[in-house]
Formats: C-alpha cells, sequence, structure tokens
C-alpha cells in the first residue's frame, strides 16, 4: 500500500507573479503526479500556508487537512476574505495545535479553487481555465499532491496529519500511503468510506450546478458568467446535512424572519429558509462551481477498503501511527458507526488507538465550531503524542 | 377548534367536458371556500375517486387522504398512468380498507394537479392558469374541501380518515376540524408540525424549481416550457429524504452501474445516482411545478398545536374519535418522536389512542410499501373499530 518517497521536484512560486497571498510551490515539473485515473498533471501548483517554525530535526510537523469546500488559512485572519480562519479555534500560540510547538502545515487540496490547480486555473496546454478538461480526482491523489508538497520542502515525516470530515478522508488515506511518514493521525468527524446516502446527497448538489444553464457543460468561463443559482442550492442541500435535526431546531425551530404571521407567499418566512438562503448566496461568492463537482467526485469515489481488497483492516496492515479517531452523537452525515468501523479495523490492525464520540447537538459541523470536549481530547493525544515524539512543551 | 358542517353546494361535471378519468365536483359556487390566507375560493373543482359502494345508513365511509405527489387513484389501475395506484396493497376486495365493506373516497388535494383546482387550472377570471396567482392553501383548507365534497355528496360522519406523510397531515386536521365527523382516524408516519429541518428540505427544493429559468415567476405556461430541470432537483432532494440510510445501503451501496470501474467523469458511476436521476426525470412528467411549490408550503405551515393556542392537546379535546398512529422505526423525516408527541397530546386529552412503531428499514416511504406489520396493525384496528360502528365484515 505504501507509496514512499520521491525525490524532490519542485519552485517556490507566487504562481501569476501577483500579490496572491499565502504561499505557492510549483510541483512535478520533472516527475508529474500520476493520478488516479491514468492521466498525468505536472507542472502543477499547490497553495499553501503555514504557522510556527520548523524545528531542528523536523519532527514537528503537523499537516492540517482541509474539507470539501475549506482552504489553506486555518489560522488567524484568511488573507483572502479577511475573516477568521475556518480553524483558527484550534491553530495558535497554546491552542490545541500550539504554533510555539508545532509547525503547521495546510495546503489547498487539488481540485479545489484557492490556488492549487484545478478546474478554475489556467490550463497551460489550451491558455484558458481547465474547466471539465481537467482530470477527475481522489483523496489519494490530493494526498499524493500534499507529499510532494512535503518532497519539495524536505520535510520527511509528519508529527500528526489532521483533519475532520474531506480533511479526515486525506488523514486515514495518509495513513495507508505513506504509513511510515505519520507519527500520529487524527480522522474526525469522517468514514472510510461514502456511504449511498453520502453519494446521493452529493449527487444532487451536482445536478442542481449542471441544471444551471450557466453551467454551460463546465464552461462558464467563457460566458462570463457562473452557475450561481444551481451551486447556492446544492450548498442549501449539503448544508442542512452538516446540521442535525436537533440543532436546527434549537437554533430556527419554526421561528418567523422579520414577520409575526405567514405570508401566504414564498418569501423566506421561517428564520431557518433565510439562513439557508444566505449560506446559499454567500457560498457561490467564494466557491468555483466545477471545482464542486470535483470535490464531491473525489469524496464519492472514497473507499479506502476496496482500495485494499476490501478489508479496511489491510489498509493499516503494520502501522506504528497513534491515532486518535474522533465522532459526535449528532452526525448524521458520517455518523459515529463509521467511525467505529475504522476504529474496529485499526484494532484489527493492531493500532495504537484511541476513539471518543463526544457529545453535541451541532451535528457534522461540530468540528468546525466551540465544542470544549473536542479540544480537551485533541490537546490531550497530542501532548501525550508529542512527548514521546520528544517534542517539549510549546516555548 | 370544530368548523361544523355546512349546506351541500357543489354539482357534478367533468371540468371540461372531455373523457378525464375518475369524478369531478365543482363546489363553492354559491358559498366559497374561506381560506386561511383570507381569500376566497369558488367555484372550484375537486377531482376524486371512490371504490366500494355506500351502506344504506352511510356509516362505512373511509377518506383516504394522499401525500404530497399523490393523487385521487389510490387502488386498481390508475387511468391517468396505467400503473398501479399508489395505496393498492391497502385497498381492495378482502384487503385492510375492504371494498365488500366500506365505501372510499380519495381526492385530490387542493393546490394538486391531478383534476383538483389549483395553479395548473385555468383562472376563470383570466382565462389562464391560475399560476402564482393561485392563493397559498393550508392543509386545513384542503380538508375543508374534502369537508365540502362529503357535504356535496350527501355524507355526515367518516367511519375513518387514513392517510401517511401529508395525508396524516389531513388525518389530524380532520380531528380538530370536524371531530364530531370523525369515528376513527388512522395518521401514519406524520407529524403535528413540520420542523426546521423538514420545512429546510423544502425551501431547497423549491429555491431548485425557482432558480430554473423556464419556471418565468411561476408562468411558464405562458412561454411553453416546464422547469424540469429544477423539479427533478427538487425530486431527488425530497427523495433521499424519503428513504433510509440503511435502506439506501441494503439496496445500492456503492455498486456501480452498469459498469465495473470509475469512469473518472460526472456520469452516473454508482447505482444510487441513476436512480436518483430517473426518480427526477419520471417525477417531472406527472407533477406541476407550482403545485410542488404549492403544497410544500401548506405543509410547511403545519403546526396544530399552534392553531390550537400552543397546545397540540387542545386541537383534540373532548373528542371521541379512536385513534390508531402509526410510525416507522427508519422514518427520519417524520421519526417516531413525532407520532410520540401527537400520542401523548392525545393522551392529555383522554382520547382513545392505539401507538405502534413498526419495525422497518424502509425509512419514511414504509407507509406506501409491503410492510406486513402495518397491514397487520391497521386490520386489526379498522376491524375493531368497525364492529364497534355495527359494520360487519366484508360481504
Amino acid at each position: 500500500m505504501s507509496e514512499g518517497r520521491k525525490a524532490a521536484d519542485g519552485v517556490e512560486t507566487t504562481t501569476d507573479g501577483s500579490a496572491r497571498p499565502g504561499k505557492f510551490a510549483v510541483l512535478g515539473a520533472v516527475t508529474p503526479l500520476k493520478l488516479d485515473c491514468g492521466a498525468e498533471l505536472g507542472p502543477f501548483t499547490v497553495a499553501y500556508e503555514t504557522y510556527g517554525a520548523l524545528n531542528a530535526d523536523k519532527s514537528n510537523v503537523v499537516l492540517v487537512c482541509h474539507a470539501l469546500t475549506g482552504d489553506q488559512f486555518p489560522a488567524g485572519e484568511n488573507p483572502l476574505t479577511g475573516r477568521t480562519g475556518w480553524w483558527d479555534r484550534m491553530i495558535g500560540p497554546g491552542k490545541v495545535l500550539d504554533t510555539d510547538r508545532y509547525f503547521i502545515i495546510c495546503q489547498n487540496v487539488l481540485g479545489s479553487c484557492y490556488g492549487t490547480t484545478g478546474p478554475k486555473e489556467i490550463n497551460p496546454a489550451t491558455g484558458e481555465p481547465y474547466g471539465l478538461s481537467f482530470p477527475v480526482i481522489t483523496i489519494r491523489d490530493m494526498v499524493r499532491a500534499q507529499a510532494m508538497l512535503l518532497d519539495h520542502l524536505g520535510i520527511d515525516d509528519l508529527f500528526c496529519v489532521i483533519g475532520g470530515s474531506m480533511g479526515g478522508m486525506q488523514v486515514l488515506q495518509w495513513c495507508a500511503s505513506f504509513p511510515e511518514r505519520v507519527f500520529s493521525a487524527v480522522p474526525i468527524a469522517t468514514t472510510s468510506k461514502h456511504s449511498a446516502q453520502n453519494i446521493a446527497f452529493h449527487e444532487v448538489g451536482r445536478q442542481a450546478v449542471m441544471a444551471d444553464p450557466n453551467w454551460h457543460g463546465g464552461a462558464y468561463f467563457r460566458h462570463g458568467v457562473v452557475p450561481h443559482a444551481g451551486l447556492a442550492v446544492a450548498r442549501m442541500a449539503a448544508h442542512i446535512t452538516y446540521m442535525s435535526e436537533a440543532g436546527l431546531t434549537r437554533r430556527f425551530g419554526r421561528n418567523l424572519q422579520d414577520r409575526d404571521a405567514f405570508t401566504y407567499g414564498f418569501g423566506a418566512d421561517f428564520q431557518v429558509e433565510s439562513y439557508l438562503r444566505h449560506q446559499g448566496i454567500t457560498f457561490v461568492d467564494r466557491f468555483d462551481a466545477n471545482s464542486y463537482l470535483y470535490i464531491t467526485r473525489a469524496m464519492d469515489y472514497f473507499d479506502l477498503a476496496a482500495d485494499s481488497g476490501g478489508a479496511l483492516a489491510k489498509a493499516f496492515q503494520g502501522t506504528s501511527t497513534r491515532f486518535c479517531v474522533v465522532s459526535f452523537t449528532s452526525d448524521w452525515l458520517y455518523p459515529t458507526a463509521e467511525s467505529r468501523t475504522i476504529v474496529h479495523a485499526l484494532n484489527a490492525a493492531a493500532a495504537r488507538v484511541s476513539f471518543v464520540e463526544i457529545e453535541s447537538d451541532k451535528g457534522h459541523d461540530s468540528f468546525l465550531l466551540d465544542v470544549p470536549e473536542m479540544f480537551t481530547v485533541l490537546g490531550g493525544f497530542l501532548d501525550a503524542a508529542a512527548r514521546a515524539r520528544g517534542l517539549g512543551a510549546g516555548s
């Protein structure tokens, strides 16, 4: 299963010579990335950000993997949006991912739209955006691109790879593809394979995008439009799956929005309607519709057991990685049963594994929110792993 | 709460003089239907069908209420589609709703598109379809239109009112609006109010329809098009909520559709994708997009407790109706907790109530499917109620 290490093959760059924030590297110019679909990609750009400082023996590297619509700026202010990073609660001095102790890397995944090569970026062969000519990628391809970045940075091993949702899939894939490079792994609110229901919700989103006439078969860039309506509907449908029924009831219930009585019309009478519409509209401003198709597809294709001959335990055979698996009680997108499946496979592979199901009514999105028990659990696990790795406490 | 009885006000008709199947009545010509929104509707047409024979003292009438996209042809061959009726398992000689014993009436609900007045029908004031000029209706309005049909048919009392999902909402509304007319009531897989999550899913569907440029603000009939893409997406999203995660896994899992390996494209690689697309495409042929908006809105507005001053028990105060409440273990759209809420309110109102939660992995749609325990439970309840009502066994 292990894909081993490869020679460094990359140059640091700012893709377009402009003042795009964050760090960039052009990879695969000499040896292209061989994708699961059979295509080769290279040279290609990866956009990433780092926090903290690499220690002398390069033993303090934490790779943070983002979710479907995430980006490479989890901590502090996101320079693209001016808003607080998506995991700022987790990353910073004295926080769980202590930037005084760890060197944290976060890379925008392959196929995304925040600087890493994806359908939105220019295809050097044609001079226009890839659109649907971009090859369909997998979670394993994303992880390969991350490993290439580490090679480029001269980093052999990860102290920890950590992430929630699709980030957790990358964590699991790292442990299967590059087990010797991972000291500890934290897959949160995730699954080892997409279920029929998971695929079904993603397919609804894709159909919503592709049904929008502004999609133009993925070539909307040629028409100066974006399939905003379809992408907004896709986001609305997905967003429901990120929250729990109880959380929606607690937060919105049947409360009306800025009115005392029904309007007997099709406006946003209910707060929950107004909230969802807002989620859809704001998403369109920050995400590329084709990237949404590509990344949901990669998630649907994810099935770590199938990639290991049908037995998930085989994916982890001989692992010496320390695992901490975390799920949330109200997550119905990747319910605790999915984490249990992972834990059972890890147990069968005689891996070191901690498993915690955390009580929360915030649904799948709990991993992004203020859930103190999660910070306590992860802080304890990481501290113990750091001591085992010979990393002192933060300065 | 009771809305009492009104003088008959209707004529039997075949709306357009053509050979449209089923029965029709034009109601409200003298006294229009006062809708919850304040508007008055009349004259308007209701399309309905009957099965079995009315007995001499008119004591054997069963009103079957259909769900969101249902119709007035639950039994035998649906003359509109040529396919078997949606509750043919339940209705027929010797079946639970024994047509040798009961006189069964099923009316297409107000706002629907199978002959009863709704946004698709011609507005006599303008000579073109109502479209969005059709008033927004409620579950209570649907029930009022059913009561007007009974008045027109000279039927005072119902031996039973029965239905699943939105049909169950009508059942509950009947018991609140016309308690003295209902001997027994069977709300199945339903709720006394739409939750935030229920509303959220419906709002996604409405936004999908309204985002389709072919919707034309509801006036697509003027443009010779239908918002097929948006309506298909709406149906796909809704359909996921009708099935359980376990049911989807059992039926489809991650099986591929007519292929051995991923195509690395955006076709329907997975069976569940192909199935959902088929559900969306075929729905468009049989349902009106504006009706979908109106009926989902009516469901979202449904909140029987709010209509009774906040306490659900008040809706049933003084009732002498015999209730049988049925839920299904894997129904996550209207989970068993919603049925328990209804049962607790009925208990608080000192009503006669049986409650059964039936084990099924078929999700919300269980009420439409072959679930033998449901037939056993309902057959037993109805037989006991029929004996109490003095109705003999089927001839």
